[in-house]
């Protein structure tokens, strides 16, 4: 069986923790049904009244990645210089709101022209492009980045992690949360220039979700929750239906298709 | 004028802070006289009883970086597997010594067996390897390191470097002090995984002695002095001769001929 975060229902339980129609949240199977022996997977899951989608994005693993990645990892100060990648993908797309919220200057590059226009419309980046447009990175940071990099979120590594540290400031944080260009195409690896890591005293720090502590945890769903009752965060969720649109939304992944949080909905009501 | 660090002493000052005959420190000419203008750049020097050269390496830069870089940034746990690269250097060899003393399993790699000689007798490293003997890197850091890296000190950069992050354990730390092969053909930079960074939350430090604070400098001091007086550390020093000696010991240190800190004696007497 595939699994995958996701939120279920209840339909019966010997397990003493999980009644029927509880709500759960955890590690669940790709599928409309399915039986979990143990349920150390599962959490129940406190809606607080937002929707059940809420809980698998801005609330969940994407939410966390981003507030943990900026805060945690980059330590960011009012006014730095902030560029993301994948800007309009899951996680992308709350970390520049976040920086935003906390008073950063955030720039977003993605792969399509409609995700531009978000992140510079609806998400209130500072400024947003299409990479797919540029012919020449290094003059592409310097024109949106004319006093250099803070902090990178970097979602894509490859050439674009190259030419962001070439760009980058003294003391710059890269927070490396995914590699899409490895994951594609190995060949696209970033070559380092080690010379600029050391003289500029550039940190570049991979990290996981999973590694948060709870009071880490706790304060990101304050703070997020906070903003999203607020109308402050905009969720970004794209949403296909069905077990048949499972295959298609995962490729999509890779190929820059989603926009912010996907999520495959199965069932209709819970 | 060309300029390093040097300990001298006043022969005749006109600037209230320093008399004739002060030893002093700092970012001298390399030449046997010298006008210092201002004398911002210097600071008066207590000897504590040591040479005179103590205080360019093991007490100077080199010590400091060692220090800095192994228990600032990496934050050693006792019993981590730590690698060294040019660990026959100023810095290296001293970094392999501070692990040693903390309670560390220590490799070093240096370019001559003289080196590791050294490295594994007088300096208690726990192993070391010649990386120009080394037909496949991977294997060799398995061999030495069957149970992972979790601390590197990196003074080279290039392949060593990217073959290290492969063979890294989670929450594995790199201090990027030196980048000898970029410096020298940056056609050897490193190609680095990044999916490997990620997940196993590795991270990686460029960093300057210069930017330690005064709290940790006084720390490096204090148990510095103390190890070396208890004779725990050993003092490795590669001193020439005269004004003249400063082209080759300056090309010295791209080719790896110094063996611990490359100093030049210009005048004889102080």
């Amino acid at each position: 069986m595939i699994n995958g975060n996701g939120v279920g229902k209840v339909i019966a339980s010997e397990h003493p923790n999980f009644q029927k129609n509880d709500l759960v949240y955890g590690l669940l199977d790709w599928a409309e049904y399915t039986i979990m022996k143990g349920g150390n997977m599962l959490q129940k899951l406190d809606t607080l009244e937002f929707p059940l989608s809420y809980h698998l994005g801005v609330f969940g693993t994407s939410g966390l990645t981003a507030y943990g990645g900026l805060f945690q990892i980059c330590e960011p100060k009012k006014g730095e210089k902030v560029f993301v990648s994948a800007a309009g993908g899951s996680v992308g797309n709350l970390v520049g709101q976040y920086a935003k919220l906390f008073g950063c200057y955030v720039v977003g590059c993605a792969g399509t022209k409609q995700k531009v226009d978000l992140l510079k419309g609806k998400l209130g980046f500072d400024d947003a492009f299409n990479y797919k447009e540029e012919t020449n990175l290094t003059n592409t940071l310097q024109r949106y980045f004319p006093n250099g990099i803070d902090i990178y979120f970097d979602n894509i590594g490859g050439e674009m992690l190259e030419v962001v540290l070439a760009n980058m400031n003294t003391y710059g944080r890269v927070a490396a949360c995914g590699a899409i260009s490895d994951y594609t195409n190995s060949g696209k690896r970033a070559t380092l220039n080690m010379v600029d890591v050391i003289y500029k005293q550039i940190m570049i720090k991979g990290f996981l979700c999973a590694n948060f502590s709870s009071n880490e945890i706790k304060d990101f769903m304050s703070m997020t929750t906070n903003y999203v009752r607020a109308g402050k965060l905009c969720v970004l969720e794209d949403i296909s239906h069905g077990v048949e649109s499972i295959p298609s939304a995962f490729i999509g992944l890779f190929q820059g298709g989603n926009v912010g949080k996907k999520i495959v909905q199965i069932a209709e009501e819970l």
